[in-house]
């Protein structure tokens, strides 16, 4: 997906209430449909998963390529759009970047989808 | 998207841990992937809270049509792939088509990603 479609996961905070509870409006609609296209994609989901798995929530870029068998550029897109989207952190550390899970980000959109 | 894209929902119960708890294998994430998809389209969010909030989560298609401001075969396709995609169910009675949300679907879902 183009990087231009994405909001910040923060800006469904406010957007909307879970979606079983009331009928949604358009605008938090089109807020929670963006940020589930970011996520809805298996090489996304399985480098947040990896990312979340690794100690402290957080992995160095030189980790994430190899484990999906895909070629580095392609994985750095998909990190990008996972930034830009609100669901990982990054800080560039001397040679690495290091990603981490954005706080509350998977658990925003999972309490809009499930209002658990 | 296209209905030959869609797997039921009920493919995900045995799919995968939560994305947060182990690195996902691809065929899990491709599953996910593809029910977050089918999600992820402002009027089928919108379609899906409609029913939620009606009395027994059920609402006949005549009463889906007017609020999205669609017309009634762009409607009808949203509902096909939710049907599809395992969020709705849908049962004919007389002249119209009832649509009720399909127990624990979006649960599942919201399950995968947040592990609450």
């Amino acid at each position: 997906m183009s990087l231009t479609e994405l909001l910040p996961i923060t800006d469904l905070n406010d957007c909307c209430a879970p979606i079983t509870r009331e009928p949604m409006k358009a605008d938090g609609a089109e807020k929670l449909a963006r940020s589930l296209k970011a996520l809805a994609d298996p090489a996304r989901l399985r480098l947040l998963s990896i990312v979340a798995s690794h100690e402290d929530a957080e992995a160095c870029v030189c980790d994430l390529t190899e484990p999906l068998g895909l070629s580095q550029p392609t994985v750095s897109h998909h990190l990008k759009v996972l930034v830009s989207a609100g669901y990982l952190n990054r800080e560039k550390r001397g040679t690495w970047a290091y990603y981490s899970l954005a706080p509350h980000a998977l658990e925003t959109v999972s309490g809009l989808l499930g209002d658990l």
